[in-house]
């Protein structure tokens, strides 16, 4: 394997940094000046002064969406500062860029307060078309997307709860096919209830599972347990109807799915050996996953996907964020809503037909080219059937 | 002349907005991604976060400059709001790319609070190298700039005020040269007394002007006058010090230089032949200017300069921003200060050599590709030499 951390390094110097914002078009004599500029600029200005709806028509704001950190939770390196961010911002607009024509920019806060940070994204709103979240702490990101999503009315999207949720659920749709058991019925363990835990149990509960246990370190969500957050008491009041308790080494016992969001080694094959005939494992944590697929095959599971692209069935959020942007922004969405989420994701699991899903293919490569249109048709179609688009 | 108002409609519809943010990589396969994001991203991340500074050697931060807005003082049109400001935030972006390869992005605000838009801009800092504050009204946008200033250690320019007292002073520079009369002696009046000819003042003030009265609708600026905002109060102290009281066409008599930031056909020759010989008329408002070139000629006007392309001697400030920016990024600056400012001027009025010359040539053309590089050499220098510089 290359080392990703030098090259990365030597080539973040070289181009000192990885986006440009560029002209649409060229700037050679006076008309190309007065047409663009002063005087001619004033008209479009004019036309979006009498109805502000026309800055969809004369300016880049469709096009846009802003990807807001405020550096707190950025990759597995934690809380290490809107500077130390843009790397990941900046990485995460090209790939809107490539994948699905978006213009995302990159913008890194310099507060932690989740009011101040609500507000700034208010303010920052007139310039953007859409607005994707990334890399803030849990529980803050959970207050700071709902406020944005009730008092915007462009879509707002935390990519880390949602994108990786439709990715599982895109995954998810396709293993439990190809296992020939039914979603209502699948007895599911999600490891790590942290934010992007919770939003896959959510999403998940939404396409129709009923048995999910949610379990942190402290062992599984029950409900009336202490020990949880605002956000996990919710949620336990959904899942785990059996009220099992306990760590995810008792839990384990007897489901059909295991969906790690948690850490490294956290599972081994006897762990896996305790699950029911045809296991599927998702063992996500980067970059070292909750067991390595080898590990996880000795135990008997059937299907194994992680988050490397190094193993088959990579579970890559760039499937979700370009495409349901691209959707959003084409039908003028005033949101991206758990409607959407799911096209989402049945667009991405119904890439793979029925005669190509295989245990080692049961979600589309991250360069697959036909996934973000795909996605984005799918997002389009249901925010102008559900009237949340401005179309 | 073409009708430039239907040609920009017809153009801002056509391409939907001027600025597209792109990638310098491609992102074709899995090394690609692992080092433009996943895992190899994390390496940048950690070396920003271990020294703050190294912002600037491995994210686009060093190139990117805010154009910000709050949509209150927009071309002529006033208050029109940040949604409808976009089409000049974004023709200023575009701007910057051709004429000094400046990455600039458009910012506009949603609020019109001097301390919120403070405190956003400052929220927004880690990811810009620079700040250009643009068409917000006076005299708020004086308070923002100085804040700014204070709090931020990246570059803050207003160029509605700067820019245009830059490009000025470059024609002044020139226009007094060419009617071998000296900067020291010659008797100035600025009509317009708003941001934008205050700034004015006070940069002719730096250069060695002594005797200069600015003049608005009321009148000349007099010390202890009641009518005066605080920041015409300050000016008022610094000017006029023979004390003359009076309108436009009293205060214009005797006067060298007729510098107008103001409105439309606001003098007329009659008013010009009352002025010193070889008298000097900058009439910059737009698009009809304080008097038609062919009128002042009537009055007696050596040199006349305008706002406008289609006369000679266009005051234009694309002459400035780019190059003045392009200056302080590349050395680093962490202001753009009153020394670097003159260096700008000097370095604009430098590209026409004695030779060259003449009444209908003081000041270079808007698209001499001699004048964005002259300046950034010049403030860059200046910025280093004044300790001023992160290099």
């Amino acid at each position: 394997m290359l080392d990703y951390n030098a090259l990365a390094l030597q080539m973040h110097e070289e181009k000192k940094g990885k986006i440009s914002v560029v002209s649409k078009l060229k700037i050679q004599n006076k008309d190309d000046l007065s047409t663009a500029y002063t005087p001619g600029v004033a008209e479009p200005c004019r036309k979006i002064h009498e109805n502000k709806e026309n800055v969809y028509k004369y300016t880049s704001k469709g096009n846009l969406v802003a990807v807001v950190s405020d550096g707190t939770a950025v990759l597995g390196l934690g809380d290490i500062g809107p500077e130390a961010a843009m790397p990941v911002m900046e990485g995460k607009a090209i790939l809107f860029k490539e994948f699905a024509d978006v213009d995302a920019f990159p913008i890194c806060l310099d507060t932690k307060d989740v009011d101040e940070i609500v507000k700034t994204v208010k303010y920052l709103a007139p310039t953007f078309g859409g607005i994707n979240l990334e890399d803030i702490s849990a529980p803050r990101c959970f207050e700071i997307e709902r406020r944005l999503k009730e008092e915007l009315n462009i879509p707002v999207f935390h990519d880390d709860q949602h994108g990786t949720a439709i990715v599982v659920l895109a995954g998810i749709i396709n293993s439990v096919k190809l296992v020939k058991k039914n979603i209502e019925d699948v007895k599911i363990v999600i490891n790590g209830a942290g934010s992007a835990g919770i939003s896959i149990c959510k999403l998940l509960l939404l396409y129709g599972a009923k048995n999910i246990v949610l379990c942190d370190k402290q062992g599984s969500l029950v409900e009336g347990a202490e020990w949880m957050n605002p956000v996990q008491a919710e949620i336990a009041t959904k899942t785990n109807k059996l009220m099992e308790s306990g760590l995810l080494n008792h839990i384990i016992k007897g489901k059909d799915i295991f969906i790690g969001v948690s850490g490294p080694n956290v599972l081994n094959s006897e762990m896996v050996s305790t699950m029911n005939k045809d296991s599927i494992i998702f063992a996500m944590a980067n970059p070292t996953p909750e067991i390595m697929p080898e590990e996880a095959k000795k135990g008997g599971a059937r299907v194994i996907a992680t988050g490397r692209s190094d193993f088959a069935n990579q579970i890559n959020n760039v499937l979700v964020f370009p495409g349901i942007f691209r959707g959003a922004l084409d039908s003028k969405a005033t949101d991206i809503t758990e409607e959407m989420k799911l096209a989402a994701a049945k667009a991405i699991s119904e890439i793979i037909s029925d005669e190509e899903l295989n245990e080692d293919y049961i979600i589309p490569g991250a360069f697959d080219k036909r996934v973000s249109p795909a996605v984005a048709k799918e997002v389009a179609q249901i925010a102008i059937k559900t009237k949340i688009s401005r179309i």
